[in-house]
């Protein structure tokens, strides 16, 4: 008995099936490019062993406690907010999860769970309220040995590039103390400049202030800022960052003149700036940094449409990141327009689109990047990064835009040891969708085991820069 | 030969079809509880025969008559809008009908009247011209027969709970009546107050104070209505009532101080309230709803999105319900955020969220559903209580919502005799989305036999607090 | 070996495919309606053999350059804005485009071109840099066969009707030439009146004048317009003309009384109309078109939802039609209440409703065309004439509108060479959703038939009045 079978995610036509197994077996063991996620470069610097499984698996991860939250949990229960836990605590928590596991029926959250528990742990029964004890200690002992410290991790997912997501006021210490360690391993740095380019961020002024003294910049007026930040984008590559990360509430972008944009900068600082001009002032630093991409080779990721921390009673006692981030609808061929008209056709950049909003895959995105140079779309992205999402996202976009439009492969998250299992989906899926078209006679086998070693692999490579 | 084959809506593929039979075999015959509907207590209070098949299944059913409308046939040549029909009209009718049947091939509708047809009438060859009569007949006479009246068919049905939607203003004499006749069934009113919280109610003002009359209550001024209100809703407890229904054109939801919701009713009532302020009017309401169904403990159902009577000429001559009402797009992050910021976090609060805008489902109903306590997914409603929609809906909510945040099945309907062939189709269509999720190893068959139980019964119940 | 294979595009599970080439049999060979497109009556009138393979397949065709441009291709690269090609470029545009053909993997476009390569250019092997000059050589040989010019390839097609395409202004001189030669073949042209309704038209004044002129009329003033409008629809009438096309940003209309009208047209016309009011004008000019076409019986089409060359960069370079034309989001129910108030129950009236948005689908069109008897749904349309796209149009759409509320197929297209593939792959995603049906008991095999027949002739014929 197994959690996972061999056949895992593959259509049950017997033909279908048949080509996606072959499919898989020749891209099952490329090795992992994660070039945009949420690890913590800190973990490879020290080395450190991974506590106990409550706090390893459950406390960072929103997917899984936004469910049992749903149900009637309370997040006090669950130990979020806590600084750290007792053995006790944890087991504890562990025991509600465990009681609660069937609610995770139907969801990637299954997937990924039952992904590790079989591979890093060797379990092989579904965890359930009577097994929970057997599974928290046969986890923890695992966690307490050499082969379970985070290097040792990496080695054995197969990783060739991990990169984490970093604020501009980052000081990358860890980064810097990876690369003095002289441990062969790339864990690269991603610009993500939002507590300083959104006027909502928690103390956004404090922010730029702190970023000019980085960067010996006067950030009290506007070309002091953009010299800024365009030192700290070096500072980001010179420790091998590839790409910037922008999340912003909608997909607007803008093209003022410097005077204006300047004068927006002014506003905006002095805290008098209304909420239209904060959001002209985020859709304006995305073509700033655009520009600047252009300048320094930095993919650029633009990530719209959350409506973050929507319940506010929540957000107010337990902060960010607590699962109540909301999907919103997204225009992207209006926001994304005076963007476009400046930049649009530049071969040498590269914009890699996300999105929340399935009904923009076939209206808005595919048309765009099966257009635009500098556009690539995205993997589907959050509550889209699961088999059905990644099946619609290729029904949806590859008839307009094509394979070879896409990014390859992002897993995005936090939850470290899910890395091996959301690889596995997304080559599962592809390989799925790639065996249909085979099986429908609408593209070679030979084609196809091409197309699946791009998703797999070559196009993160290139479109990352890697 | 058989209008249904007994693997009706079951994949093709072997495998998953095998499984997809064993798991209805273990839930095909639970017993049905239909929380949300439209028949009338009064068929039950009086057990009446039903008249003749065209009175009976084609006069209401506005599925039926939106479709021949639509391909030319007049509302007149039906029978719409007059008050009962004589034998010969009743057949010319349904010669109408039979002779179009054919362009429900690929609807529900064909679904639900061949079930009805096969099970009910013994019929089994597919209804055309040419056998128009011989089907009328043979409708005709099973409906003199005693077996064929609405108490008898109940019990037929398997019928656990039928709930009716009823205005707050219906006495509600027929479940009284019920009640009293000691007959055992649990024919549940649903407690709706369109008539007396939406301004552009027909006469609105005639209705709020016959509302306090009703109640001994001043409805001229707030205080008095939102006591009038409350009054009736315990009204209707007393008679079993379990949910509250409401049908908004938007999913708005406001929260306003006592004073300035006082000061908007004054203004609404005076029928000085321009357009914004009656739908805030509307979008307050639902808030205060929630607030009572704290109280009292009613589930609270929202079904919003539809624009009623689109076609005004049909309207001025034939009125509400004859097929005109279109799906609009609806906008549940920002619609929702005032009430869930009040109330998203009480556990003892149930609110059943309904869409007709599939766009919704998978970036914002199952992300809202996947996180508030307060929240489930209703069932695919109206436009979408058809197969393809039902498994559209499992498709776009699962990986999101999982199971548990839906509220098992609805039927929605005013046809009585498509209740049997409705709850089939949604168990059908279950059980084929489960198959497919065990034959892809993403589930166990053990499993997902616990979540087709739910899905036909258990979830119903629970959410509904029956 | 072969490019196509005889069960291309047919699902894969064996009871369906096996229904699919059953029905598919029955309707392979049926002629060719072909109501709404773009090619040349020129090409018909003149009969002269079509230039090299890269003039004729590639330099026109927006969906092949869009993604060769999307990849970092220039248009100049690929001779776009040429007005003819030598023999070396033409043979170095064909370079190019052959070691891109992988780009196209998964688009229709592969198939397209794959079917003409193999049934008109006896093919078969993929296209790739190292077969280039072959092919090259191999269809230049074609093209300067008596069997390769277009009256030749017209009748091998086995088109029945063949509708253009045809400015208001269009003297319409090639579509009487053809006329005149007592050719027997049905080449008819379509009123597009855009160039004259639509104020934002390059020289819209210009154009009114000119329309004026071609008839006899003062388009100074509104009854003038009007009149000198309503000659130019009888003008095409005159030729076999039996439909008119409207391709507006949105799906705006309007009903404005006379005198409204008047004086926005004066606004419209000297040039002071703001961009509301001439949004306003085009929305009232589609409720005047629906007018005429009540009067003169001509089926109204309307394409709303392109944002129109999105690229300005390119526009100013290269014109229109160079593949940057953009979906946006769509309100049918809204935009077209106006009009369907004033006329959406006219049963002599046909209005074809085409979509760029796939989310309108379920939500709007199919409720929309399920009650009105004045509407048809039209086929899929640009982005989504794929095998995906075609496929979900009738998952959406069949439930609420049925097939018989459907229009038939229409291929749009301006690749006189397509049409046989873009027909064919019609009507095989056709027959394998009816054999899903089918296989899934949902319909009879008969009926299926029946259907296929409809959506692959009938409707077509019947919609468009031919």
């Amino acid at each position: 008995m197994t959690l996972l079978h061999e056949d895992h995610l593959f259509p049950a036509d017997p033909e279908i099936r048949g080509i996606a197994r072959r499919l898989y077996r020749t891209i099952r063991k490329l090795p992992i490019l994660s070039p945009h996620g949420h690890t913590e470069a800190a973990w490879f610097a020290t080395d450190q062993p991974f506590p106990n499984p409550a706090t390893l698996l459950i406390v960072p991860d929103h997917y899984i406690f936004r469910m049992l939250y749903s149900q009637g949990i309370t997040l006090e229960e669950l130990g979020i907010g806590k600084e750290s836990l007792t053995q006790s605590e944890a087991r504890a928590i562990w025991a509600i999860f465990a009681a609660n596991y069937y609610l995770f029926r139907g969801t990637p959250t299954r997937i990924w769970l039952d992904f590790a528990f079989q591979e890093l742990f060797g379990l092989k029964q579904t965890l359930t309220a009577k097994n929970a004890e057997k599974y928290y200690d046969a986890i923890a002992a695992k966690l307490a040995e050499p082969g379970f410290r985070p290097r040792a991790l990496y080695k054995r997912f197969n990783i060739e590039v991990l990169s984490t997501t970093n604020s501009a006021l980052d000081p990358l210490t860890d980064h810097q103390a990876i690369r003095n360690s002289g441990w062969k391993a790339r864990i690269l740095p991603t610009f993500r400049p939002d507590a300083v380019v959104d006027p909502d961020f928690d103390d956004f002024r404090k922010n730029v202030a702190q970023l000019g003294e980085m960067h010996g910049e006067d950030t009290g007026h506007w070309t002091g800022y953009l010299r800024a930040l365009s030192k700290a984008r070096q500072r980001f590559k010179q420790l091998g960052c590839t790409a910037t990360d922008h999340g912003h509430p909608t997909a607007n972008t803008a093209d003022l003149d410097a005077a204006a944009a300047a004068k927006l900068y002014s506003e905006v600082l002095g805290g008098g700036a209304g909420a239209d001009r904060r959001e002209l002032f985020r859709a304006q630093m995305l073509t700033e940094m655009a520009a600047m991409s252009l300048e320094d080779g930095l993919v650029m990721q633009i990530h719209p449409g959350a409506w973050r921390n929507h319940n506010e009673q929540l957000f107010k006692k337990f902060g960010r990141n607590i699962g109540a981030d909301i999907p919103t609808r997204t225009d992207y061929v209006r926001g994304l327009h005076p963007l476009l008209q400046k930049y649009g056709n530049e071969r040498s950049l590269t914009i890699v689109l996300f999105m929340l909003d399935e009904s923009t895959q076939g209206r808005e995105l595919a048309p765009l990047a099966g257009h635009y140079p500098c556009l690539r779309l995205g993997p589907p992205w959050w509550f889209f990064d699961s088999p059905e999402g990644m099946m619609r996202f290729r029904e949806y976009t590859t008839e307009t835009a094509g394979f070879y439009n896409t990014a390859g492969f992002n897993d995005d998250t936090r939850a470290f040891l899910s890395i091996p299992a959301r690889h596995d989906v997304a080559r599962r899926v592809d390989c799925a969708f790639l065996a249909r078209l085979v099986a429908e006679h609408r593209l070679g086998e030979d084609e196809a085991a091409e197309v699946a070693h791009a998703l797999a692999y070559g196009l993160a490579r290139q479109t990352y820069r890697l």
